[in-house]
């Protein structure tokens, strides 16, 4: 094997290890060491990777939160109208941070690390920017109502999201993470979408409730 | 002085020590023996009155969440209809945040320990029961839809405020707090209040918006 591939893959089972120690225990209680042992690698191995725990916890917030997106953008890269592709989108996402382990961690190290180190700011950023793509194409359609600033809604409902995520992991271990996505689109269609085709963004959120959850990926 | 009074004082040292560490360094880089250093306290006091960095987190959380509370309490308790209050108090709450160190660090703690620990659960509970109690009164008070589910609507509410503090902590320190907070409202507004009382609301909202942040507390 060439060496830079040993060495990503030495990269990638220390990843795998802290992922699985914080998940077991959370980022809090876990130490360098157990990382280590988990990875049954040498102090060294491990340093030549990551400097700190932290440096490893940037890794993870950009690897998860590179997954979710693109999880995201397989769903809008497809024809059908953006903001269809949004909503739908965001539920698989929702789905996904449940099955994913990564993206589970990512998204719990990213609450952690909002303002405390870049990588929760660059995550952030790239899904507003995305979104924000998203609704200027979703108005270009003729979905949303004129006067909205895409940038402003974009913020708007990823904070929804980020919010309902954190809601539901604190009260119901992630388990009703899909309802409480439903119920903020809910509030948001009524405030985004055009009085001519809120009857049917209304159903197709209904029916996107509906759909039994599937691991996706 | 009395005992009780004494050791909870030197509770309340180790708290405030705890409080400025994990402002200047985040709660993950910061050792209890860092923690006990800035209290110039001994091991053996510290571990008194908490046995973990975690136990001294919840009780951040704790405290900071039953501030936060009472600054919105002190809003709600005023005689005007509920649906100004709830506006009101969480812009002040908002600006609470900001101002008060146990506040800000203790919203940092509750994302890291949101799913990790039971006082992230208790905070958030105690929020949307008291979210949901002011909703109902607004029902009653004529301001809100017919249709809508008040815990489920204060669920989306909570959500959004979370979510935009997460935002502007990780992409702008918190100096855009109260715009993310009216940003969140303009869209929530048509959703949950009645057609008739919607201009009026619109309005209340964007004079709260304009009041200069004052210190709250």
């Amino acid at each position: 094997m060439a060496r830079q591939a040993r060495s990503e893959l030495t990269r990638q089972k220390i990843i795998a290890a802290a992922v699985d120690l914080f998940n077991e225990r959370g980022y809090p209680a876990t130490g360098l060491g157990d990382i280590i042992t988990r990875a049954e690698m040498t102090k060294g191995a491990l340093y030549y990777h990551f400097d700190s725990k932290e440096s490893l916890a940037e890794a993870i917030i950009d690897e998860g939160g590179a997954a979710m997106l693109g999880v995201f953008r397989t769903i809008t890269g497809s024809s059908s109208p953006a903001l269809e592709n949004t909503i739908h989108g965001l539920f698989v996402v929702a789905d996904f941070t449940r099955s994913d382990q990564v993206a589970q961690i990512g998204m719990q190290l990213l609450r952690t690390f909002s303002g405390i180190n870049a990588a929760a700011g660059r995550v952030y950023t790239s899904w507003l920017d995305e979104l924000t793509a998203q609704l200027i194409q979703a108005a270009d359609e003729g979905d949303l109502e004129d006067h909205l600033d895409a940038a402003g809604v974009a913020e708007v409902i990823l904070g929804s999201m980020l919010g309902a995520e954190a809601l539901s992991r604190a009260t119901a271990k992630g388990t009703d993470l899909r309802e409480r996505v439903a119920r903020s689109w809910e509030l948001l269609l009524p405030a985004i979408v055009r009085d001519e085709s809120l009857g049917y963004f209304r159903e197709f959120l209904d029916r996107e409730s509906l759909r039994p959850t599937r691991a996706a990926g």
